[in-house]
């Protein structure tokens, strides 16, 4: 193929781009986000990469997959960089979201800030509970799940999130993509079978803390302290 | 420095090792744990590497920064590269852990089973809802938060999960720190200060909803197909 020079706003075919590209940028955002927030106009590559401990490097080769962003001698702008990340995200405008599974998970979800935030809405959750079918949580009525099909098509819905207990997860997830969802993020503890057309994340609560522990023994083994001492 | 060549099982600085060789680890002992449990007894780099969508020099480089693990036309032995990486993150014994706040996402997480499977066990829960105080969920003991130093202290935990809203959350990541913890893994959404030797790892739930976004955005550019078509 050719070689093309990427403009800012053109957005590579998923398949081009690392995986681990996007979830920086995702980590570029927020951190975007705050500096705005807190009254800052302007950044550079290494203060960026400085907050968040990459290379100064390592933000220009990211951000470059996309396009060229920043004014020598000044940096990125904060505002110009968020919009560019969310044109790139596709979190430029709001998405309409499903969510099946009403448990402590699921309330706790209805009630998360960092959705909104990054333009995720979550119009419709599900479940098959009747002492919770037909209320509302947050605002957010709850349905039955049978009603799911009907949601997803009125409401052209392309994302869900899968909030049930293992078991009933691969279930539910053929339901949307029946539906015609295309992209799932799996909170159940289990491995889902989907068709390769469909878009999964699994969020695995432990990796997080596993990063933890290996910080904090690989830390010891460095400084060959005892635990405890 | 004179150059060394790493044996199994030791364990390099955490300076040493890029965090996304880290995060990586956590998925192949998933992937690993998951295809011993269906039986599968060895597998090589290019396997593990396709059911993880990275390439067969990928995981061989990322383990490389570990030792020698593998045997020539056989690959991997899975339960051998189990108790490697459960060596490398530190979990091949059980991590007591505390967890501050009891709300919904609390209590799913005293629930969740993903926890004792990766070798971390929630010893105590801590909040100040009197109507919580004393009481137990999923057999862990609920206490007041003011109890929190003593436990951290007798059962010397090292690692905790904040669970509260924003706002309380630096408040009790202090508290935390005092009483001798030296990792967080902060649920809450906001930006924590802590001192340089503790170890934090936030969890921001709208970031796996942003990279399906991203992959359902650029499969529509790369394959040039309109929404809802």
């Amino acid at each position: 193929m050719a070689e093309s020079h990427p403009q800012p706003g053109d957005v590579p075919s998923d398949s081009t781009v690392p995986k681990a590209v996007v979830a920086r940028l995702s980590l570029y955002l927020r951190e975007l986000q705050r500096l705005e927030a807190a009254g800052q106009q302007t950044i550079s590559s290494a203060q960026l990469g400085t907050l968040l401990g990459f290379s100064d490097a390592q933000v220009r080769k990211d951000l470059g997959f996309f396009g060229q962003f920043g004014y020598p001698g000044v940096g990125y702008r904060c505002d110009e960089l968020i919009r560019a990340m969310r044109d790139i995200l596709g979190t430029n405008h709001v998405w309409p979201v499903v969510m099946v599974g009403v448990g402590n998970l699921g309330q706790a979800l209805l009630g998360y800030r960092g959705f909104a935030r990054q333009n995720f809405r979550i119009v419709s959750a599900f479940d098959c509970d009747p002492t919770k079918v037909g209320g509302t949580i947050n605002g957010i009525p709850v349905r039955h799940v049978d009603q799911l099909p009907d949601v997803v098509r009125c409401e052209q819905i392309r994302l869900g999130l899968i909030v049930v207990p293992g078991e009933r997860a691969q279930e539910v997830a053929d339901k949307l993509v029946a539906a015609g969802v295309e992209g799932i993020v799996n909170f159940a503890p289990v491995t889902l079978s989907l068709p390769p057309h469909i878009q999964l994340v699994s969020v695995d609560l432990a990796i997080e803390l596993e990063q933890l522990s290996f910080a904090v023994t690989s830390k010891l083994h460095a400084a060959a302290v005892q635990p405890g001492g």
